[in-house]
């Protein structure tokens, strides 16, 4: 899937000296696709990949921005500009417009989490409170704190909420601050309150999402993280093998995952399988055949991972139960 | 305890085509017990069943709908609408006046959680966005954002957040989203940050709750569930066996529970109990006497429950310590 | 560090009765130090402790309140008042002026944790109904609500937010609701969304905090808590050992410590060390060169822990691992 070259328009929130803060993208085009409408009241600025490339040539003498709101729902508020902006290659993250640009084309499911290149991403994106008011530079405060009958922070962070920005079709959220934006859901997803979503992470077909997925996991259809569970992030702490769940698995509540998971395998509650856990592998009889670290079993399907309640090894059996998500849960229309 | 039949008066959010989103009741009124006023700025809209019940025949012919807004403390606004609904016996849920009703005789704390009959209640509740401006449909979102300030989404989910509708009296809920209206909460009960309680769930007693109480689990008085601790729902994952925890128990943090318990129990942090697990029972000696299944424990008194450090074996013993629940942080007053 | 006396100026929210809910105090001045300027925005009430005492003096015979709102950005606002309070020593907290001061203290790092006297903080402070208008006494909630379009309850606690009242630089809260005031956050810190902070609590330098640190408990620099990893607090259910965490440690997910940890320790996800847990010590070459209770290696560096994935046994072997925080994540400008 090639959206590259892609030309977008958004709004900006920017700060009060009128550095950006956000970009809220309206719309998207890639060169060879239809026009992607992220916002339906948004107004036409041009049908086809052409007419937009024109505009943003246009627009260069005033340095990618729009000036004519007459085209735009809200018309010109304060701390507010309209930008339009090209990636023309998959290239490293060099600013706020191309951070917000891909975790748009991520977040739209126009891009699947580890495809792209997001490198420099922390760098690119400011610390931005965001408020009951709208996103505001920590520093600014004090200053716009009295234009409100009263402000607060829901959060202080390089990343947003991915609902403030974006609303996946046929997806349930209990919590909207646990999705960020970035995070790629599938339609028939359900993120209970304890569940949570990185950006470049997220669910390839209906899930129900009780635990953490880190940045760049994925969770394949059918699945179910149970309350709690943990897969292991490459950023912080984890290792280096990207992790990630195959179809119709169950990772049970406080469990935690280290390996990359096939289909149709089982974590039982609170066990914790990091790849360098030594595994005793069992037979359908119930007898040891082999002892082998976890990661060697990674990407392996039908597998049940326990911890022995009476020995204390953690044992890696043939998995005889598939999981069948509650229908009633995943209809979220 | 029978309530039914009841009838009740409540505010509803509607989408831009009318269609229901939630309602959200001002009073409740049984036929042989006294009316309960959800909000004490209600006006009165009659002060027995009788005077109610003839009110709702009237409605009747206005699909049960009250246009006389005089007696309501906001007046009309847009989106909503005021209604009379009648429950004449405990049945399926059919739509979302039934299905909220429910949701407030729970959390009312007029029915007990597993007393009613909740079939039906994800098919009948719509998905809806939570925002910073009330409930809206998703698919108004953008229609109606321009009409604000700033408009975020808290919460894109089928169930709303308890305190949107009813504060319960002598309770603590340090994060609201984590407590969804349909919970029963008992006075005295502090639901910490890291706590949660689902619908038709909840505490019968003065309780600390830094866990995840699911739906169909009840906590009894004094008890202690620590950070993060689970508790196996019937919903999805679980088993089928309704888990529950006695009086002046205490779950460990990050342990989880999937047998009912009975009272002064412990599970040690850090420890799941499944059904499933085997246990050895211990006597005062720490001498293994036996070895069962975990469920052959459920709702056995005075039970320790421990992973043995060395062995790795999950062992149950006599428990000797108490729960003694901090009383500083109980009175919520 | 003695900051006492210390004198404040401060904006009180009050009930529909008056009482005293919240103080935001807008600055803090103790008698050898300079003025501590919590809000830029704030107007000189003057610039050194003999002209606060002064100003504290005449206010005496007004209850300490000050009605000269000229000086205030905001100026006069219904349920609120200004106040000037003095703890002239660290003694028992008697009010919510008391209470709040000392939260200030801590979290604009005036203070470290458990270096003041907090006793009688729940009894002094209300249970607040902290809304998206302002904090509200429960009580009043159904008469205020008529006054907005839309009022909801973010919290019904005795603490509120850090980031209500303070805004630390140079540090990242994913979800602003899970660090109550009082919370001790060091520059360089990341809260993540599963992360918690409670008050009187914190971090001494730059760390990735994933999962909850318990009132009393300390993370020392370049540390990083794992997703959903407990600290044990002595508030509630835990033991009366102060928990802390040394300098360049790591906790796994999901992992649980009730030791105080040295420098450069690890506890491998999903482990929970108790003080009570028996831990095999081991040497370079792996072999158990005895068996201790987990309480003494209390405050040790350079440890390990593990549980044998075969064995079952709790391990404790020399740490070849040290923890490198990944900058890009650390850089919270």
């Amino acid at each position: 899937m090639n959206v590259f070259p892609v030309i977008a328009i958004g709004t900006c929130t920017t700060n009060l000296e009128g550095k950006i803060l956000d970009v809220r993208y309206d719309l998207m085009q890639s060169k060879d696709d239809p026009i992607v409408n992220i916002r339906s009241s948004t107004a036409s600025w041009g049908s086809d990949y052409n007419s937009l490339l024109s505009y943003y040539e246009k627009s260069k003498e005033n340095n990618y921005e729009i000036t004519d709101y007459s085209k735009h729902p809200r018309g010109k508020r304060e701390r507010e500009k309209i930008i339009i902006h090209k990636l023309e290659k998959d290239e490293s993250i060099k600013d706020v417009k191309d951070a917000y640009l891909k975790l748009h084309l991520l977040s739209k499911k126009l891009v699947k989490p580890n495809s792209i290149n997001l490198d420099g991403i922390f760098a690119a994106l400011p610390n931005v409170a965001w408020t009951n008011h709208g996103p505001m530079d920590p520093m600014d405060i004090d200053r716009l704190r009295n234009n409100y009958d009263f402000l607060y922070i829901k959060s202080l962070d390089k990343f947003p909420c991915l609902t403030d920005y974006i609303i996946p079709d046929g997806v349930r959220i209990a919590d909207a601050a646990r999705v960020r934006l970035g995070a790629y859901l599938s339609e028939g997803t359900t993120v209970m309150h304890e569940g949570f979503v990185n950006f470049n992470a997220g669910t390839l077909g209906p899930t129900m999402i009780e635990g953490r997925i880190s940045a760049g996991v994925t969770i394949g259809a059918n699945s179910d993280l149970g309350g709690g569970c943990s897969t292991m992030g490459t950023l912080s702490g984890g290792n280096e093998i990207k992790i990630s769940v195959g179809e119709d698995c169950l990772l049970g509540a406080n469990s935690g995952l280290g390996i990359p998971l096939g289909d149709r395998c089982t974590i039982e509650a609170g066990l914790y399988l990091t790849g360098g856990s030594k595994v005793q592998v069992m037979d359908q009889e119930n007898n040891v055949v082999s002892t082998v670290k976890a990661s060697e079993l990674a990407s392996k399907s039908d597998l049940l991972f326990i911890r022995n309640s009476l020995s204390g090894a953690i044992q890696c059996k043939p998995n005889k139960k598939s999981v069948v998500l509650n229908d009633q849960l995943h209809t979220n229309d």
